[in-house]
């Protein structure tokens, strides 16, 4: 854990260079709008430790599944979202001395992270070893407006006397993960050109053959007015830029204006990438850096419109709850059905920036309430685009007639994880995309989304349970043998609770859709039964048969669900008896002793509990929390949100305010020590779902918002914004009065079970005391 | 399956060249004295598909793990043992074309490996591109006499008419593994070196340093006389050779005698290593080859005079019984207690050559009858000196206090087998250590052995399984969470019985090896309590506790032990009733479905009742073997031995005899259709397990040895040898007679029930209607 970063409400502030959390700034100082992210690297050349990262959505590489015994239905890679050409690069030399912040003297530095006009900017001041001292200020953003650009503007201030100033902003596409196997470049370079202030690469990924265009083009202020200066190109391998040189007088600033591209052939056709390159450089270029930083603050002006927290009483909350929101708003726009939410999103390798079940459990209730519905609904849409790949993925295991096993880890539908006791096992999270379709149609009330879309992809996946589950002749039930629950600290368990409880769940749901949409658009029906080969016959009544004979542990003494077989036959020491040099266990013990304990890494049984709270009476929840929530370390950046709404839910604000602060400052504090990987994108979904469902309490039930709100006493006040079905409400909640706004269509809201019906533009106030 | 090899008594054959099955006959026909292995790749260069294989016993590479994610406790390196210099090399150039066996038209192509006398011949006639003919014949072997030394006679006939030959011997040290990563070559070349008729090569291992100097010397024979012949030096990167040019006129004939050693730094201090190498190749090549050929006869016939089986009246299984002694012959001599039994011994990379539990399960009895008692005692000194890297192996993952957990794979007494399933949890290796304690000391009737090492492995051994398990509140007995048993189509179970049961042996065993320790040697039994802390209070009541309270799952309707729980939760087909297109399962089937089966691997339970037999009844054996065997799938090489061993004490011979047929001819005849990867070493020693511990019933009991020879329909009879404890017999059972004759001391001899006492030099025989 580290806490260097200053807090503010709207920006994250560094002062003061440490190199020690270099990479962990470059992570947290990230920039992104949807199509490209890039890490808070330096523009100048350094020397230190330092992760580059310059992402292009949706341009992966399909690395070499590293196992050591291959076996039958492994799958064949591992995608990775690659480093691409560095864009945002400007070396400088003053008189003749590399300008590098491992060699020089650094003081004043300071790096801020402006979250709500959406840039970032950094200023230092280096002293070279001749003496001579310079001032040097960035700002840097990924417009949100022309999401295939970028802009830097970098100026430098001679401080000292004259000094004589080489810049040369570049182009590299030299580049390579850290995470590469025996340092393979994953890029060929397909074409390179210079022009006047511009210079280009055209790259190309190999295997995938995606082509990335990087265009840039500069301009040099002298007092704001722009000059010509002498260019020199520089031509070296992947890597294109010119060199510019002149004379700085003391107290004199040079700035230099860099435009950048990046397009892909994702998005257009190859045989124009460069000619649209070229175009969408000029655009940007011709409106002008402020042009676009003004652009730039109005585009995230609308953004937190929609979705920002106010904390009122609480600094660091408040700067924590809007980095989260921030975050996710930079990863995943909703624009474009093919892209995804990594769980580190464009901030670092690790996880290979592809979609995990995190996204359907965590991203989209966020995304449902903060954005217009075609933003969560285009995450859904994702999967059912993947609907067949999901079929072929489970065909390689063994499953027929049109079963479905949605990837564990995957970029283009295909499955790319690679620890059997994930892949083969961790099927849950067809569950997790099935419920996703449950909570969009019950968040915005969009049924025909079953009858276009849903109801296909349920089918698929209840087709997938049925198969997977068998007989037990022992039991006389269904058993569901050889899976990986939510707790990946136990692998290839039997009968775990969550994942047989949800598989339950789907038979059921897609029983009643199966009606559902029969009722809505028998022809549409007509066709999906076609379409799927449906035997209306047979598999109705045998999903219901599985439906109704599932078995599911519990220990009936301990009035608890039963996580798995053999659960209680471990050794039962609760975390709080653990040595506190024991924690985190996954870096202080082996695997082997963690998968024996009885330590729960995370949500299992009560997340089951959490989706499907409706279904059990208070009791069982507190009796299964009260079981599990000692047991459980948390060492998923997704278990504390979960519980924070359980605990909430039982009455325990204050023990859910503590998972709160656990989830919030995650990555601004360092906690769990690993943010230099890249920020932990899909909990900050969670942290958002801490506050709004967990201390507003908020669910839909029966097609109305329903509230039971709570406020920790460290808190005036916190508010926030929701969209439900066309209205736009703004809820406050403070500790004697909860506010709710409304500037969207009317509304019906429940707060602690009394209903009000807020009008346009109007808005109720309810004394919290009063009810 | 393919059946091309020539049935013959004492020779492999193989007659035709079919490239199909190069790289099959390239295992088959490998050659080895332990102390290096050279598979049966050609002389001359071929273009074709071909392993490449020179091995040196000890000299590994520790590769980089392979796994997708790195979890605390996992192997830093896997060891493979590598391919080394090629010395067998003989580039072969007729007019000017290249002789490659793959270019030329290639006819009369033979392939013999003469196991009587331990050596390779291969003769063919080829025609060249402009119609030259000529024959070749070559003759290899790896010295048993000279043990660092292997030599070459090759020879070239013009048949057609006056020809141009040029040769060129040469070392060759250019190589790399199949299985390396990226193409990595693991040999750095330290000098090299050229002098008259002979060169050499001084090659380093990358990591681990090892040297090994290749040298090599030849000499030429034109009707059999030596000449002279002006000689090129060719020096290429990493090769040195000669290259030599003779016209050869129609009809004569001209021979390379080649002549190589491979010294190892593992033998010899590294500076005077070339010196020695220099030396030794000075040794041999004096000897001359004729000599080396003649002494190489004269050794098989003392290996032959000890491990011989002849079986009269099927020359399939005569063939196959020598080619697996052979080969176990060929991979271990016992005389180096740094050298162990890889599952491929010196024939391929698979399974890097390293060790696993196969030693102590498979091969221990082999030597233990066919040896002297010092070759299987080295095996189990081999445990004993890695008896701290098992200590600290058991450390990385949470064990304390001494308990050691001795590694699935190892070089070095290192754990380097990486995936966790196996690595942490295929535990019962321990158990198999422990047990070949027992059974060494049970054979040999060698005592001291548990009091100068035994006793310590034991303690050892049980410190683990007593950390290992853990009390289970639910059962109110010790359970075994976690672990994989010998069926590997299993992983990560609870309670498996072979598991639980060897555990609760090995303490049993320990408690009483303490107090026979104790017996015969009061003050070194005080020397190991003192140097193992042991702690005399608590230490045996807990393992005492452990005992007789450990849970052992057994389903009391069907009368059988269970091989894990929830093992009858799963569906239960027979392997009878799968479709034998599914066949084999880990061919056809994705893991996924294998590990939710109820299929076995290998015995599992019946391991168990295998190696503990005497504490079975009939009945239960009986019981457990008509459960399991039928779901059993026999896809380890290392199960049809056991199945075929309890099928023969169970009366039933023929099925016994079936699951011979199964291991004996596995390599010969590619059952598996993996031969190409090397030859099932380890499984060669079952084979050998089933003629005498299966068809003949050998058992140690109360110190004597006893048979209840079985013989089926097929054979005349068969013999074999085996040493007891200075008794050298010879058995020999046809249908209606046993002979043992006793070249050694006097021995006690059980013969289906009934004492006979054999005097040195004398011969019983017993007449089996009688009996």
């Amino acid at each position: 854990m580290k806490e260097y970063i200053i807090k503010d409400e709207w920006n994250i502030i560094e002062e003061g260079f440490d190199p020690a959390v270099n990479e962990v700034s470059e992570s947290i100082f990230s920039i992104g709008n949807g199509r490209m992210g890039q890490r808070a690297n330096f523009e100048e050349r350094y020397s230190g430790k330092s992760l580059q990262g310059s992402y292009v959505a949706g341009v992966y590489y399909p690395d070499k599944t590293r196992v050591g015994w291959w076996k039958n239905g492994y799958p064949e890679y591992f995608a990775k979202v690659i480093n691409a050409a560095n864009w945002i690069g400007i070396d400088v030399w003053i008189d003749g001395e590399t300008l590098d912040l491992a060699t020089v003297e650094v003081s004043n530095f300071k790096r801020v992270l402006n979250m709500r006009e959406g840039y970032l900017q950094r200023s230092f001041e280096a002293t070279l070893s001749h003496c001579a001292k310079v001032e040097v200020q960035s700002t840097r953003l990924c417009s949100l407006v022309d999401d295939e650009a970028g802009a830097i503007r970098y100026s430098i201030k001679a401080l000292s006397g004259d000094i004589h100033v080489k810049m040369s902003p570049y182009l590299d596409g030299n580049i390579s993960n850290r995470d590469s196997n025996y340092d393979e470049q994953f890029w060929n370079l397909i074409d390179k050109k210079q022009g006047s202030q511009s210079a280009s690469l055209l790259m190309e990924t190999k295997k995938t053959a995606f082509w990335v265009a990087t265009a840039m083009q500069y301009a040099i202020l002298v007092d704001e007015e722009i000059v010509e200066v002498d260019e020199v190109d520089r031509d070296e391998d992947k890597l294109v830029g010119k060199v510019l040189e002149f004379p700085l007088a003391k107290g004199q600033q040079i700035t230099l204006l860099k435009y950048a591209v990046n397009l892909s052939s994702e998005n257009h056709a190859k045989q124009v990438l460069s000619a649209k390159a070229e175009e969408t450089l000029q655009k940007v270029a011709t409106k002008g850096f402020d042009k676009m930083k003004e652009e730039q603050a109005k585009a995230w002006q609308e953004k937190w419109a929609e979705s920002d927290i106010v904390i009122e009483g609480d600094v660091a909350a408040q700067q924590a709850i809007r980095f989260n929101i921030f975050q996710l708003n930079q990863t995943y726009t909703g624009e474009d059905a093919r892209l995804n939410i990594g769980p580190k999103g464009f901030t670092g390798e690790k996880y290979g920036g592809v979609t995990y079940w995190d996204t359907e459990a965590y991203c989209v209730p966020f995304y449902l309430a903060t954005a217009e519905p075609h933003v969560a609904r285009n995450l859904l849409i994702y999967r059912y685009n993947h609907l067949q790949k999901a079929i072929e993925n489970a065909e390689k295991l063994g499953f027929r007639d049109g079963a479905a096993l949605y990837p564990m880890v995957t970029m283009n539908g295909e499955e790319c994880h690679n620890e059997w006791e994930i892949t083969f096992e961790e099927i849950h999270r067809n569950a997790a995309i099935a419920f996703a379709i449950f909570n969009y149609i019950r968040y915005t009330g969009d049924e025909h989304y079953l009858v276009e879309y849903g109801l296909e992809v349920l089918v698929a996946i209840s087709r997938f349970w049925a198969q997977r589950v068998n007989w037990s002749g022992a039991k006389g039930q269904y058993v569901m043998l050889g899976v990986t629950g939510p707790n990946e600290y136990e692998n290839n368990v039997n009968n775990n609770w969550y994942t047989s409880y949800m598989a339950m769940w789907c038979l059921e749901y897609t029983l009643e859709s199966l009606d559902k949409v029969k009722q809505l658009d028998a022809g549409r029906f007509d066709e999906i039964l076609d379409k799927t080969s449906f035997n209306l016959d047979k598999e109705p009544l045998r999903w219901q048969h599985i439906r109704d004979n599932m078995y599911l542990g519990e220990d009936k003494e301990l009035g608890i669900f039963l996580q798995q077989d053999n659960y209680l036959d471990k050794e039962q020491i609760l975390v709080k008896d653990l040595p506190v040099e024991d924690r985190p266990l996954n870096q202080k013990w082996s695997w082997d002793r963690i998968l024996r304990s009885c330590y729960i890494k995370q949500a299992d049984v009560l997340q089951g509990i959490y989706f499907l709270e409706d279904r059990f009476d208070l009791e069982t929840i507190k009796r299964n929390y009260d079981f599990y929530e000692p047991r459980t370390v948390h060492e998923s950046s997704l278990s504390p949100c979960v519980h924070a709404i359980l605990a909430a839910k039982l009455g325990d604000g204050e023990r859910a305010y503590q998972f709160y602060l656990r989830t919030a400052r995650l990555d601004l504090d360092d906690y769990n020590n690993d943010t230099e990987d890249g920020l932990h994108i899909t909990s900050m979904a969670g942290t958002w779902m801490s506050v709004v469902e967990g201390f507003a309490g908020m669910r839909v039930r029966n097609g109305k918002l329903t509230f039971h709100p709570f406020i920790t006493e460290n808190w005036k006040s916190y508010a926030f914004h929701v969209r439900f079905r066309g209205a736009k409400l703004y809820v406050k909640i403070a500790h004697e009065q909860v506010h709710i706004s409304n500037e969207g269509k009317v509304a019906e809201v429940m707060i602690n079970d009394m209903l009000y019906t807020i009008l346009p533009g109007d808005r109720v106030a309810v004394n919290l005391e009063s009810v």
